[in-house]
């Protein structure tokens, strides 16, 4: 069989990491695997493969080699090089039923929401107002650049070892002394950096939650949250996020249900926006402190404040020591740091630790490093400074917009920090029809229902004001008029509401 | 009440990364929550405090400001700023029962002996022969500082985004590419990207166990592997590691148990260096594919070999589809970098990818960039030369001096590729008790009874041989030695057993 054929789609590479008798060999393997080159061929000899392939002769004899050693070829001293009876079989057979062996796997109709925004978060056609994203044009990359020529050149090799599983130490102090000025009572001892707050979440659930637990969560609140404490089977419990706190409902919970955790975001929260004023803050504490409530305080946006700083943390409130603190670089640097970090009782943390050591051992040194750096260079204060300016306009911009475009189709309150945008539409619009509609003319966001942990939410909306610049956002806006134009033509006048495909 | 006197001891830093007004709070803070300054003291004026610490008198304000916003004191107009009936009492009370809240914990007595290798393994005055560390004077950081150098200043700001939780798709690319051409049937939506190999035996666990499978070991193993079957309350089957492979024994554990995994290091195993010959692999493949036996093969060390090139991989030779492979790069490039990989059926990666998004979202960016610019300029081919040919000398200075110091009390084989040499002491001499008498004169290791899920191995341990360079090697082989004399002149002519404290 003529051996050149095969190669005539495949273009041999000098320069790649791969050597170029690695590249022949892997070519002819696949070949006799696939049983194109079937058992029993003689093969070119050496010499002349190297003419027909243009390579050297040492090549040749190396990838010959290599087959050898897989014992898919062998050769007979004085007669040449033949391919092996080969017992591998073309197909996988028989074929491992690995679904079957799979543990039973928790409903994954929402983390497929998520992975879908991210993966919408990256097409170009459709202008994307739905993933929790900071603009990447706004990344302070010239820093990290300067500090990343700074810090290798200069970099003891031991950091690039192993560290310690709850964070590189320096990064740890640095932080620590971060909210020791906030008015956070914490040393160094009671942080851990963790691979994003998402898995600061997991440890919190693997670490707390049985099957069949309580867990007290906001209702709208963050989507992944929800999802996590689904898949360690926790019972979820509701709590309006609308309004005043409901101390007397989550008073009812804590004697009727005994829940492990109260998942809460106090400032800017996600989706809603809204911010616990500090007496409502204080309320929630004593109450917490009263039935030894443990509570998961998430506070990504307490930066990203558009007008005054909003009222300190429960976490610096904390008078029973019974929060735990997550927190993140992602939305105020950049999400592929990834890390993010827990502020918890000495004893909490080294549980968190033990866990964490099974997960991954540690979070990346270069990341954790290139953090301290910047952090220890005070750096973080200016860009602060300059991402609130900036995305304050862009919510300006964009409140404009949707009030000039939109209204009287949906209603929203000027949020006072974070990213979002909560809309609520008019009656007898659904926000999935209305995303139906709106990525056909080119602009995305997240529906309502993501939020809840029953199937509230389908008249309203998460929209993002901060990943796109001004000009983007109200051409998303205009577009999103669009969508709302044709969804109130069709039912003009009555409102009845439309048939859909069932949600959930 | 002088409040000067809370700053003598506190050093106020103009370049810190937190704003002087907010260090000046900080202290003031702490000493009101710790009644140090009571309710009632009235502070003084802020132009007086300015000047007393010698900042600007904005400065002043604004720490005043913080405090207030804390609700710590409150300004009387015409009467000056006064410390607020703070409410919090000094002591956390009630205090959360902290460890009454956890989810019933797995033995935690292994993680322990591998932290506190991982804490060894960093003090100065001991020559660590424990942990499996790769000489951190080898890393290869001038390619990386160049790679990171020139990465950074065109980059693709959405690289610092949220990527696939797959992992960064050039690096998987790239490394399908590599595999293919190692003989490997595998594309690239057959890998994923973890945060070292430890990740993905941790998915490997969370996808495959329920509690009460069995798994099948090799006996010893790898400490990490048994400490995470364990946690999963898995059963585990040992299948000794020496001479050849058992395949009677593993099939009767096949009919008796049906056991889900199989986890096997067929190359350069950790902790005994052997290496399963090629028709052993086909044999274990086909007894597998009979079974339809999930193969978890582990090989963080298949490319460091010292003489011929071990025999391809299990997942090499594959043909039954049921073998999923394992590798990493912190053996070879470093530790820190927390980049290791899974190679699987699509739909095994697309479950590991579901509970992965849980864990983390994805691994660190910056790494995964790195290290795919890392593999295509090509430059891991001519590191792995470069450290082979140093580990190989390293190993042979090792053995020699084991033989001239320490024989007769041990025995070993000469490793032929990876990190250790796997000793086996004279009868009499228990391992615990020689690193006990090691640790006093200075050197240390690995205590056999760590790589075995029962309590054997009390005679063996293991000895990193790459970590330190040759003389410190050599010193510490003869420190070792005169820890070995301590104890062959204690048990001097009748080599009985001497009393231990109990192990586990």
């Amino acid at each position: 069989m003529d051996i050149s054929k095969l190669f005539t789609n495949v273009l041999l590479q000098p320069r790649s990491p791969i050597p170029l008798y690695s590249q022949i060999a892997g070519v002819l393997s696949e070949n006799i695997k696939n049983n194109i080159i079937p058992a029993g061929t003689k093969l070119p000899p050496e010499r002349e493969l190297a003419t027909m392939l243009r390579v050297s002769r040492t090549t040749a004899i190396n990838a010959y080699r290599q087959l050898e050693r897989q014992e898919l070829i062998s050769t007979k001293v004085g007669s040449g090089t033949y391919v092996s009876n080969v017992t591998l079989p073309a197909a996988p057979n028989p074929c491992v039923p690995w679904p079957q062996l799979f543990v039973p796997s928790p409903n994954t109709q929402l983390p497929s929401i998520i992975r879908e925004l991210m993966a919408s978060a990256a097409t170009d056609d459709i202008i994307s107002l739905a993933a929790g994203m900071p603009d990447p044009s706004l990344y302070p990359l010239k820093n990290f650049h300067r500090l990343l020529v700074q810090q290798f050149s200069q970099l003891n090799n031991s950091d690039l070892g192993h560290i310690p599983t709850e964070g590189y130490t320096p990064l740890r102090r640095a932080l620590a002394s971060m909210l020791v000025n906030k008015g956070w009572a914490v040393k160094p001892e009671n942080t851990m950096i963790v691979t994003g707050s998402q898995q600061g979440l997991y440890l919190i659930t693997k670490i707390f939650l049985e099957p069949g637990d309580y867990v007290v969560v906001e209702s709208p609140t963050y989507l992944g949250a929800i999802q996590l404490f689904n898949a360690a089977n926790a019972r979820l419990l509701s709590l309006p996020a609308a309004g005043r706190l409901p101390l007397d409902l989550l008073q009812d919970y804590l004697i009727r249900y005994r829940p492990k955790l109260l998942y809460i975001m106090p400032t800017f929260q996600n989706p809603n926006g809204r911010v616990i004023p500090l007496e409502e803050r204080r309320a929630l504490l004593n109450l917490a402190a009263k039935h030894r409530l443990v509570i998961i305080e998430d506070d990504p946006y307490g930066e990203l404040y558009y007008s005054q700083q909003p009222p300190p943390s429960l976490k610096a409130l904390d008078h029973y020591g019974g929060v735990i603190a997550l927190g993140t670089f992602s939305k105020i640097i950049f999400p592929g740091l990834r890390t993010g970090w827990l502020v918890a009782p000495e004893t909490v943390i080294n549980r968190f630790a033990l866990e964490k050591q099974y997960i991954d051992l540690h979070t990346g040194n270069i990341s954790q490093k290139l953090l301290y750096d910047y952090l220890s260079e005070g750096l973080l204060d200016s860009h602060l400074t300059f991402i609130r300016a900036e995305y304050k306009k862009r919510r300006d911009v964009a409140a404009n917009a949707l009030k000039r475009y939109c209204s009287p189709h949906l209603d929203f309150t000027l949020p006072e920090g974070g990213f979002y945008f909560w809309c609520t539409l008019s009656r007898g619009i659904l926000a999935r029809q209305l995303l139906h509609e709106a990525t056909k003319v080119g602009v995305s966001f997240v529906p309502g229902e993501a939020f809840y942990s029953d199937t509230s939410g389908s008249s309203e909306f998460r929209l993002c004001f901060v990943t796109h610049h001004a000009d983007q956002l109200v051409e998303g806006i205009k577009r999103l008029s669009k969508a709302l134009q044709v969804l109130a033509n069709n039912n003009a006048g009555n409102y009845t509401l439309p048939a859909i495909t069932p949600v959930i």
